[in-house]
């Protein structure tokens, strides 16, 4: 157990003679849950997001719109871009950013089975929505690279001060993003 | 001196100390520059920015594009925005934001100079950056009302989540705009 994150020995401890204080039952319950998330819960077909059906239920959805594919590094962001309501489109979860460092090439991403998908011809629009580190643009790139044979717009999410922040309190990077991606104001009355 | 802002009575008095043990002429010279500081400083008659000439050193630069004016609410903005080396156009500092809870009303900020210099048909472009609270968007709406009647677009400064910020720490409003106003990857690639 103290192999697991944020786990050490102590708390490991902790935990195992709370069980052993338990019915016993209370940890088959337990241990039976673990064997059957690890056995049922699957990767999606079509955007490598964690299901527990071929589909998931993102791409399973008619509503949704296939034609937008939001390019994710993995599930958390999935669920942080849920969370904001404002996304219809589908997903495409890489499982990861290209960093040499760590031993991470493209091979070990489910970046040939984004390109399989666009080449098909139904996505219109890639949505790269990587983080903008050096790993991140790098992945970007690579994708942007692999894409150029086909008919897709790529778009990136905007990087700017967050809403309600001061200026005087941005970083100049980020505020200079800002100034230079600037939007029409009526653009933006409609998504206050 | 207590009165100043950050300044206590013990600190005044620190100072005040300070002060009696220098030499006299130490103290003249520090009560002469705050004279002259507030006797010559004075305010932009283009864009009401702290200058020393009729005209602030940004108004008259030429390199300056006289047609693109920012609007911000005060001095400190200024400095940051230019701080990013990435705007080469003019100002227009409004002195506040529209705030009836504080008593500030249209009239006691430069709306009405703004106005004047728009009506005259040289600015092409009017850019909102302008905090996203409440009496911020108010006074970005006021501004965009009085517009109306003249040939003038009015954009606004992008809002997102920060350069090198990861999606799952940003909060759902600041991703959701994120999403909703993302740019061409090409276009991103030219900013790096």
């Amino acid at each position: 157990m103290s192999q697991l994150p944020g786990i050490g020995k102590r708390t490991a401890l902790r935990l195992v003679l709370h069980l052993l204080k338990q019915p016993e039952q209370q940890t088959a319950l337990l241990a039976g849950s673990l064997q059957k998330m690890r056995e049922e819960i699957r990767f999606c077909n079509n955007c490598h997001n964690i299901s527990d059906t071929p589909l998931c239920e993102i791409c399973a959805n008619p509503k949704r719109n296939a034609a937008i594919v939001c390019v994710v590094e993995d599930i958390r962001d999935v669920m942080a871009i849920e969370n904001t309501s404002q996304y219809q489109g589908h997903y495409h979860v890489l499982g990861g950013k290209i960093s040499p460092m760590d031993g991470i090439g493209p091979g070990e991403l489910t970046i040939r089975s984004l390109v399989e998908k666009v080449a098909q011809g139904t996505v219109e629009e890639l949505i790269f929505a990587l983080s903008s580190t050096m790993e991140g643009d790098t992945t970007n790139f690579y994708i942007f690279k692999q894409m150029e044979p086909y008919d897709v717009t790529t778009t990136t999410i905007a990087r700017g001060i967050s809403v309600g922040d001061e200026l005087e309190y941005a970083d100049e990077v980020t505020l200079g993003r800002s100034i230079l991606h600037r939007i029409p104001f009526e653009t933006s009355l409609k998504n206050q």
